[in-house]
C-alpha cells in the first residue's frame, strides 16, 4: 500500500526542482563565466583538497545517518540532492557583490569551495531534522539557510571589520542552531514515545562509520583549506594541531563514552559523532592556537563535552524543551563549536599585551557570535512556521524514518 | 551441493589466468622500460588524479554492480580482476607504436591512465553482461575488447585527421555498444521471465550507493585527467564544468524518476544510475563548451535522457530485441554520450563562422561516430560468437547472478 | 545480561586513556613544537601522499578485519583507538633524538609520516589476535610495540651503517613476528575446537572488500611516501613497480586460490588478502628492482607464497604451534616480507661487480633481518607475558569475535 502522501513527490517535489534547477540554470545563463585567468599552479595545489572536500561533504555527512536501521537511502541520497542544490544557490548568492559591482560572476575552484562550506552548513542542520521530513522540506530550508548564512556573513562584514571572517566558526555555530530550531518548531508528539523506526542497526551502522572515517581523515583538509591564499604557511599548522585535536578527540570520546555507560560499555552513536569533536572545536580556535598541546587540549576537551552532551542533554533537550535532534548535531557540532569561541576570546586576551586590544577584540569576537545565533536563530523560526504548513505534506508518524516512504525497492529482473 | 560447472573455475580459469599472466610478464621482460626522464614536477601534479581515477575504476565501477542482492563479491572482485588485466594488455597494445619504431615502451602515469581509461571501456560492457557470464568469459571479453578499442583508435588517426582524440567520446560509445551488441548474441530464454536472484537488496544497495558517489565525486578528474599537457588553462575549466554537469544532473535524474514513477516514488537504480549521466555527456561534449550554463543543460538534457531511458526502454530493449542489459548500460553511457556528442556537433557548427569548415568538421565528426561504433559491433559480433561456445561453461540459468557459483563462503574457525 | 569482565572497560581502560592522553599532552607540552620552516612546495606534494596514507592506516587496516559476522564495530573502532594512540606515542619516541641534543622535538607532516608508518606496523601486529582481546591489550600492545620498533631501529642505526632505513621491510616483518608471537603466547584451548563467532559473513564481508581495496589501490603511495626527500626521480618508479606488482598479485592470488580450493571456487578471504603480498614483497625489495617485469613477477610470486601460506600453514600453525592467527598475518605480511628481502639479497648480490662489496652486503642485509626478528620475537614475548596476567581481564572464550561484548546498540528512539 501506496502511503498518503507519497504522490506528493510527483505532484510537488518533481516540478518544484525542474523549476528552480531552471532558474539556476538562467541566473548562470546570465552572469556566470568561468575565471580563465586562474593560475595553474594555484589550480593544481588546491585540487587535491577540494576533492577531500567533496568526499566529506556528499560521502562523509551522507553515510554519517546511515546508522538509521531503514534510513540508508535517504540519508545519503537526500544528502546528494541538499548538497547540490545548496551549492548552486549559494554559489549565486555569493557572487552577488561580484554581480553588483561588476555584472559578471566568475567561476572558479575556491568560489566552488567557498559554496561547499556554506552548503556543509546546511548539512549540518539536516542532521537535526533527519528522518521526520521529506524532500520538499529539506529542499526550501536548504534555500532559506544558505540564504541565512550568506545574509549572516554580509552583517559580519559590514558591521564588524572583519577582514578574514571564521567561516568554520560560523559554518558550526550557525548550522547548528539553525537546526535547533527548526526541529524545535517542526516537534511532534510523537517523538516523546519514540519512533518505531529510529533505531540502531549493526549492519548498515558500518555505513555509519564509514562515513564518519572519512570525515574524521579529511577534516584537516576542511580546516586548512581556505587558508592557502592568506598565509601559505599556516596551512601546515592548521593540518597538524587539526590532526593532533582529532587524534586526542578519539581518544578522549573512546574513554568519556565508556565512563558515561552504567555497564561500561561503548555507545557507537557517541563515539562516531563525538570523534569529531576536536575538529570542530580546534577549528573555530585555529587563529590563535600556537602550539600542538593546545589543540591536543581543546580536542580533549571537546571531546568530553560532546560525548557529555550527547549523552545527557540529549534527553532534556526532548524532554524539556520538545526538541528531537535525530544526529545530535547540538552535541557534535553546537557545543564544540560554542568551545572553540569561548577559547579563542580567552587565549586572545591572555595573548594580547595591550588590554585595549583585548577588550576591543573581545567585544568584537562576542559580536560575531550573537549576530550568528540572532540570524541563524532567526532565519531557523522563518523556515519553520514556513515548513509548518500543511501543503509540503509531512510524513505521518509511523512512516518516519522510513526509506520506504520515498523509495521504491522492486525487483528487477523484469517479467512478462 | 557445488554446481556442476565450477569445477572449470580450476581446469580452465587457474591456467589460463597463469599463462596470460606469464606472457604479459614476458612481453614486458623483452619491451618495457620505466621513463626516467619523466619531470618530477609533473609527476606530483598529476599523481592525486591519477589516484582518484584509480578509485573510480577499481572501487567506483566494482561497487556499481552490487546492488545485486547475492553479486557483490563477484561484481567487485571480478572487476578488480578484469580491470588488472585490462590494464596490462591495454598497456603492451598502446606501446605498440613505440615498440614499432624505437623497440622499446616506455612507461609512465601517463601511459598507465590512457592504459586506465581504455580499461573503463571494458568495465563499462561488463555491465551489460554482469552476471549472466563467468571469469572466463569476462577475461576473454576484455582481451578481445582493448584489442578493438585500440585498433578504432588507430582506424581514426590513420583515417581522419585527428589531432587530439576524444578518449572520453570513444570510450563510452564502445563500452555501451560492445556490451549492447554482446549481451544480445549471449541472449537466454530465461531472460524473460526474470533471472531468479537479479533483485535489488537495501543492504547491499548501499554499497552501491558508495560506488556511485566515488564515480561522482571524481568524475571531474576523469573528464579532466588528460587535458594536462595540451591545455593546462582547459583543466580547471573541465573540472567546473563537470562539476555542475553533474550537479545539475542529480538534481535532474531525482526530478525526472519521480516523475516517471506511478507512485511518485524515487527508484533508487534509476538515482544511482542517472545521476552519472551528466558527466558523460559533459565529457563528451567538453570541447565545444563554453559557458556553465551550457554545462548544466548538457547535465540535465542526459539526465532525463537517461533516466526516461533506464524507465521505459530497458523492457522495450529485452522484449523486442532480446537484449538484457544488466546495469543498463545503454542509458547510463550510450544514450547520454550520443546525447554529447550531437551536441558536439551542433555546438561547432553554430560556433564556426565559415561554411565549409563547418561541413568539413560535420563530416568528420559523423565518420568518428560512425568508425567507433562499426568497430565495436564487429568486435562485440566477434566476441559474442567466440563465447556463445559451449567449451567455457556458461552458467546455468538459475545459478546466475549468485555469488556461491563462484566464491565459497567458509566457516572461518578451524576445527579439528 | 552483562559480560563478567565488562565493567572493565570503565574501571581500567577509560581511567588508563585519560590518564595516558593526558601524559601525553604533557610531553607534547613541554617539548614538541611546530617546524614553522617546512617548505611550502614540499608541503603541498607531499599532502595528498600523506592524506592517501591516512586512509590506508584508518580505513584500509580498519575495515579490513571486519569480515568477522559481529566484529565490524571492534575492528573498525579498535583500529582508530589504537591507532591514534600509537601514532602520539611513536611521534614522542622517534623525537627522542632531536629532543637529547636539542631539547624539542619539531613536527611536521613527514615526522607524522614516520609515526603513521610505525603505527602500521602495530596494526599488523594487531590481526593476528584480533577478537581474542579487549581494548587494554591492544593498548598494553600498541605502547610496547611501538616502543620495540624505535628501539629496533635505533640499534640498526647504531650497530649497522645503515644510511637509509628500509622502514617497509621491517614495518612488515616486526609486525608480522610480533604478532605471531603474542597470539602464540595468549593461546586458547577452544582455538582447537574454532570460536563459535569466527565466521565470515557476505554482508559484512564487503565492508572488507572494501578496506582490501582502498589499502590495494593506495599502495603505491604507501611504498613512496618516504623517497621523496633522497631520490625524487624514485618515486615515479616507486609508484609504477608497486602498480604492477600489485596488478600481477591480484591475477596470481585468484588463479593460486581456485587452484588449491578442491571444488575450484574463489576463497573471499584468500583473495582479499593475498593481492596485498604483490605490494608487501614490491616494498621490500624496491631499492634492486630496476625493470617492471622484475616488479610484475615478485608480484607473481609473493601471490602464490601468499596464497598457500593462507591455504596449508595457518592449519599447521594452529595445531602444530597452538598459534590461531586471526588474520593470517604471517601470510599476508611474513611471508611475501620475507619474500621480498630474500630477492633484494639475491639481486644485489647478482648486480654487484665487486666480489667483497657483495659478501659485505649480504652479511650486513642478513644483520638486518636477523636484529628485526629478535627485537620482534623479545618484545613479543615480553608484551605476551604482560598481556597473560589476569588484571587486563581477557574476554571469555564464548564472547569473542563478539562486537556486543565492548559496544551497546541501543535503541535510539528516547522513551519516557
Amino acid at each position: 500500500m501506496a502511503p498518503k502522501y507519497a504522490p506528493s513527490l510527483r505532484s510537488r517535489l518533481a516540478p518544484f526542482l525542474l523549476f528552480l534547477q531552471i532558474g539556476f540554470i538562467a541566473v548562470y545563463y546570465f552572469y556566470v563565466e568561468v575565471d580563465n585567468n586562474g593560475n595553474g599552479i594555484i589550480f593544481r595545489n588546491f585540487y587535491p583538497v577540494f576533492q577531500d572536500l567533496n568526499v566529506m561533504v556528499f560521502l562523509g555527512f551522507g553515510f554519517l545517518s546511515t546508522f538509521l536501521v531503514r534510513y540508508g537511502f535517504s540519508g545519503s541520497g537526500f544528502n546528494l540532492l541538499i548538497a547540490v542544490i545548496a551549492i548552486q544557490w549559494a554559489f549565486i548568492l555569493d557572487g552577488f557583490e561580484s554581480w553588483y559591482y561588476r555584472g559578471k560572476i566568475w567561476i572558479d575552484l575556491r568560489s566552488l569551495v567557498v559554496a561547499e562550506i556554506c552548503t556543509a552548513s546546511v548539512l549540518i542542520s539536516i542532521g537535526a531534522v533527519q528522518g521526520k521530513t521529506n524532500p520538499v522540506h529539506l529542499t526550501i530550508m536548504a534555500l532559506m539557510e544558505v540564504f541565512g548564512f550568506v545574509l549572516n556573513e554580509w552583517l559580519l562584514r559590514t558591521l564588524l571589520p572583519v577582514q578574514h571572517l571564521n567561516f568554520i566558526l560560523v559554518l558550526h555555530i550557525f548550522g547548528a542552531f539553525f537546526g535547533l530550531v527548526l526541529t524545535w518548531i517542526l516537534y511532534r508528539k510523537e517523538s516523546q514515545q519514540g519512533f518505531e523506526k529510529e533505531k540502531f542497526d549493526c549492519k548498515t551502522g558500518l555505513f555509519s562509520m564509514l562515513g564518519t572515517l572519512f570525515l574524521w581523515m579529511f577534516w584537516p583538509s576542511f580546516n586548512s583549506i581556505l587558508m592557502e591564499r592568506s598565509f601559505p604557511e599556516r596551512r601546515l599548522w592548521a593540518v597538524c594541531s587539526t590532526y593532533l585535536a582529532l587524534a586526542v578527540s578519539a581518544v578522549g570520546s573512546f574513554a568519556v563514552s565508556t565512563l558515561s555507560s552504567p555497564k561500561g560499555e561503548i555507545n557507537p552513536t557517541h563515539f562516531q559523532s563525538c570523534i569529531l569533536a576536536g575538529g570542530v572545536a580546534v577549528g573555530v580556535s585555529m587563529p590563535v592556537i600556537r602550539y600542538p598541546w593546545e589543540a591536543m587540549t581543546i580536542g580533549l576537551a571537546a571531546a568530553a563535552v560532546s560525548t557529555v552532551g550527547f549523552r545527557y542533554l540529549t534527553k532534556h533537550m526532548l524532554f524539556a524543551f520538545g526538541c528531537h535532534d535525530t544526529c545530535r548535531v547540538l552535541s557534535v557540532h553546537g557545543l564544540p563549536g560554542l568551545l572553540g569561541w569561548l577559547i579563542h576570546l580567552l587565549l586572545q586576551i591572555q595573548q594580547s599585551d595591550d588590554r585595549t586590544i583585548a577588550i576591543r577584540f573581545g567585544v568584537f569576537h562576542i559580536c560575531v557570535l550573537l549576530i550568528t545565533i540572532a540570524v541563524s536563530l532567526t532565519m531557523g523560526i522563518i523556515t519553520g512556521v514556513l515548513l509548518k504548513w500543511d501543503i509540503w505534506r509531512p510524513p505521518q508518524d509511523k512512516k518516519c524514518f522510513d526509506d520506504q516512504t520515498f523509495w521504491k525497492f522492486e525487483h528487477l529482473a523484469i517479467r512478462k
